[in-house]
């Protein structure tokens, strides 16, 4: 009986953000995915809108930028606040920027589209991979049990037009399906409320006309007769976010509403003298929200959730579909490493540890600025401070400010700051190693990689190096020659003897080295080795003196993955080498930055002569990988990895 | 009877580049358009691939760049130049950049994608504003006559399947047939051969394995076994061209040919001791070329010629379809600007004048090219001057590096300088006014605007202010406020006494002011005014110091036209306002930028108080315009403008 039951590698009830996202990861892999959604369509209209400076360096790295970017969303690269003013009026008392210049992000504002959009790249890019969503089925019930040790997760799922039934088995369960879960309330895991108010949000996109100035910018409205947040739309649209009950209320009934022309009116007061009338109404929506954090991710680390099944919060800071991806890329990779041979199981209990705290600061982030826009006023003198909060040391000791810079760290996404874990060695970490680098405000681990620019050797391109080897689930070994040593062939001592060390037999290289000898590895610069690991050479050189031919063996196979260090980057301007700098790299040693395949710096290790760097690589990787590759086949799972590759 | 035949704007043959191109524009402002080609389907596989810088801006600023580069072009940053070397082997002597830095391209880099996709996106385009290219069909016959004189043309077109002929009246026919052109032959227009050698060239398109280290560059090889072009491609392909025979061969045959073996077996040789083998070869073909010019690319302003019906030559710089788009546009706007009343019917005289002298230096400049690279091999001390050309006055005063910029300019388009005419009033023209700027080498008439980064006020995004104004088919006045003036209200007398000057009735600006007073212009910052003007204003000020509310009339409705000159840029990082500097302001005077629709500087005028601004534009806009608009409608030509609007 069992033997006829459908086996999978995983199936994701929802198809949101947080499913569609780890459903184009797995499916690219070439796992096999069965993917389920209620809904009997995608999104249409509304819901979610806001792509983050990072969650946009995010779909990059995936290769779905330009194709989310064709939809042409709104940018919005600054916040201004609008608060009461004599005579009823309303006045402009700041602005500041969504993602100041100190953060360094490579799209420094928010992008805004609707959910419908985004989600259809991401079916697209499934379907290419063989995965099917399937509409409208949902889940009826699921097991973990021992009727195939293999395969221990059973899922019943029903289609809601047929009624027809199925069951199937998985290695995994993951639930996207939203704040109203199944799989949560079936596995008992209790929301914690940190804030125990909660409110009632409508919010209207549409095409408006209206002389009121920044209608094109996110602004936060306070006047004498309510509150409003703006957003720019794609299509001219705007999208208002209005308050329209709050638990601290004294009649406060969460299933209070108001119709279309209510909330017209309302957002007509709150911007007068301002005109404002609507060409046309696209989406309107009233609901009740509160904060909620699910106590546990998983039980078995086999049922596993994200996205809204694990944490709800107020729409105003435009997170939810970011902290989805991150949830959704954090447990890609994880389990694929599990599954693939390479990280041992155990370290599936970090996706709860680090989703859940990021989860967490997300929600006391959405408190504090629930207070400072709900309640608290900034003065005048406070905001324009803000506005020009680089120029004095006065405006950077100013609270306010201060607050402000952690607050668009954060809701930026550049804020995503790992713990010290068997992924993340910081300087607490059990294991040390004198090469180390973990004094470095530049390469923190737990933190991303900066971004630079460099030119890559082989095509001359000028390419943003962060990005120059995609979500691919391996581990990035990013080398970077140090300022003194000459690329020319036999004079970089340490770079040969990092090769040898790699390539060693039984290093933690060579060890999960493709067994079938005879691939063809001849147009694979990404992954010429191992499906676990990708390289990227930077040398302090210009592009004329770097000949690959040269180099160690290591990086004949990587010829496409060596980069000069030789562009000018108005932000290090003085630096000699600005690829170096931009990761606080200025003498003559070089470093080997390991970056997890999310982006994410692991460890950082100083390049040195002799057998010291790799052992200290070695040391990070032993402490979670297995001894070895115990997959039958070098061709199955990872073949999907070409279509990964990011273009610049 | 006459009554009874269509009737159309225009009648394209052919949809090759420049038929396409003209296509786009037409069928986007409202033309009706007769397009048809006499080959089945669209280009396949093959043909015309390269993609220059200047050609990028062009499709950028048409708003289709994005969908063309969905399809990952390669992109060609540098040129390698390889030389026989000892024993029979080859070296490489030097690279140098497709587009070097001195030429500020804003894409300085070559994309190369096989011209079936670029015709795909371009017909799509077409297809979206309700124009059908309609296959196979070829023309027959035409005739300029009195039958209709408002549709002076007849064209007698044939179904080359079913054989049904159809007559069609127009107001013009443009021929983009290519070389072998029916229109032209009927004209009796004769091909001059500006170069009495001709050649046969094998060109072959496909995935190679190969340890020459430049196979993702451009590089031109000789070798004592023969010489060779390699282009990297799309999709990891690679195209070689090879001269397989010249009329200064003893036993020249123009009908000689090579199988793929032999060009193959060839190649290999030539790259030896490199080794070179196929996975696939996508395209291949052998096909003599000559270096010819049309005497005439018009004989009566109604039947034009364009793209290789007026101009062939070698495929080795790329610019067979570059050339095309050019022919394109000039076309497009003038046509547009005449048939929408706004400049006289004699201004059609400069397309054959601008284009033609384009084509004359692209032919002088092959047939140095052909000198260069088939008969003079650089001595490898020239060519290294060449790589460091930046660094030392010696190299700069290298002849061969001074013929190399000036080819690299040209290749890279933003060589496409247009002579003083009725268009580009140079300090020779006429019309003089001591206001002109005239001497300045960054505002020079025929000459494309400077690109230049700035923060657009309204949404606070940072934007390309020479891609702000699409290409709609209106003049562009790009006004700068000058570094000392602010810009608050009543403080900027020059941009008032300019506002004042523009909306006064009787000015060339209100003269052709839509007549539709209750046109509905909210939403529109590209033309609120009139289809023939769109206005920039760039302020040297920090974008928080300006309120669009504040400012001159004129620019109330330009309100997404306003730009903030705060953004600084590494290639002039001294500047107080980079924009401004860009365009060599940078004393307290302000300017007037008048930019053809194509991008092209008109004229450029001093922003001073008072009337001589406008005086000056006036004198300019007099020497072409008729006295106002005569189209019935508002509404009608032009409706699609909006759809232009490119995104950044």
């Amino acid at each position: 009986m069992s033997s006829e039951i459908p086996l999978y590698d995983i199936v994701i009830i929802g198809a949101g953000p947080v499913g569609l996202l780890l459903s184009v990861c797995l499916s690219r892999w070439g796992y096999k995915v069965k993917h389920i959604d209620n809904r009997p369509v995608p999104t249409a209209t509304g819901r979610a809108d806001g792509i983050q400076p990072r969650s946009i360096e995010i779909l990059k790295n995936l290769g779905l930028k330009s194709k989310i970017f064709a939809h042409h969303p709104a940018r919005v690269h600054e916040v201004a606040f609008w608060d009461p003013a004599p005579e009823g009026k309303i006045r402009r008392t700041g602005t500041w920027a969504s993602c100041p210049e100190f953060l360094d992000g490579r799209y420094p504002f928010t992008a805004l589209l609707h959910q419908g959009l985004i989600e259809r790249v991401l079916i697209e890019d499934i379907e290419k991979n063989g995965t099917i969503v399937q509409r409208p089925w949902t889940i009826t019930g699921f097991a973990t049990n021992h009727a195939n040790p293999d395969y221990p997760v059973e899922v019943e799922l029903k289609n809601i037009d047929s009624n027809v039934s199925e069951i199937v088995r998985a290695k995994y369960l993951y639930s996207g399906e939203g704040a109203r879960s199944f799989v949560r309330e079936q596995l008992g895991v209790q929301i914690r409320h940190l804030d125990p108010i909660s409110y009632v949000w409508g919010v209207m996109d549409g095409v408006v006309r209206t002389n009121f100035p920044d209608i094109k910018m996110k602004c936060t409205i306070h006047s004498d007769h309510g509150s409003i947040m703006v957003i720019p739309r794609e299509n001219n649209m705007v999208r208002l976010y209005i308050q329209i009950a709050s638990s601290t209320d004294p009649d406060f009934n969460p299933r209070k509403t108001a119709t279309v022309a209510e909330v017209q009116a309302a957002a007509k007061k709150i911007l007068a003298p301002y005109y404002l009338t609507w060409d046309r109404v696209e989406w309107y929506s009233v609901y009740p929200i509160g904060q909620g954090l699910a106590d546990k991710y998983t039980l078995d680390h086999r049922v596993f959730m994200g996205g809204d099944v694990c944490h709800t919060h107020s729409p105003k800071a435009g997170q939810g579909m970011n902290t989805a991806f991150h949830d959704a890329i954090n447990f890609a990779w994880k389990m694929h490493l599990v599954e693939s041979g390479f990280s041992n199981r155990d370290t599936l209990e970090t996706y709860e540890v680090e989703r859940r705290f990021t989860a967490e600061t997300l929600l006391n982030f959405d408190n504090k600025y629930a207070a400072l826009f709900s309640q608290r006023q900034p003065t005048a003198a406070e905001v324009s401070g803000a506005a020009v909060e680089q120029k004095t040391d006065e405006a950077e000791k100013n609270p306010f400010i201060e607050m402000f810079k952690a607050n668009c760290e954060f809701t930026s996404g550049f804020g995503v700051a790992y713990n010290g874990n068997v992924f993340n060695h910081t300087s607490e970490h059990a294991f040390q190693n004198p090469l180390l680098i973990t004094d470095s405000p530049k390469l923190r681990a737990g933190r991303i990689l900066p971004p630079a620019d460099v030119t890559r050797v082989v095509d001359a391109n000028v390419v943003h190096l962060e990005n120059e080897i995609p979500f691919n689930g391996a581990f990035r070994l990013f080398i970077y020659g140090g300022l003194g040593a000459s690329p020319k062939k036999g004079q970089h001592k340490a770079l040969s003897d990092l090769s040898a060390g790699l390539l060693a037999p039984g290093s933690f290289y060579s060890r999960f080295r493709y067994t079938n000898r005879t691939r063809d590895i001849h147009h694979d610069s990404d992954n010429p080795h191992s499906r676990f690991f990708s390289v990227a050479l930077t040398l302090a050189a210009k592009r004329p003196e770097i000949e690959i031919s040269e180099l160690p063996e290591l990086f004949h196979d990587y010829s496409a993955r060596v980069y000069a260090d030789d562009r000018r980057d108005i932000k290090v301007l003085d630096a000699k080498a600005s690829a170096h700098a931009k990761v606080g790299l200025t003498g003559n040693e070089g470093a080997v930055v390991v970056v997890r395949p999310d982006g994410h710096v692991g460890i950082s290790v100083r390049l040195v002569e002799g057998k010291g760097t790799v052992e200290a690589l070695e040391g990070y990787f032993k402490t979670f990988t297995t001894q070895g590759s115990r997959t039958p086949s070098d061709s199955g799972l990872g073949g999907g990895v070409d279509q990964v590759r990011a273009q610049l």
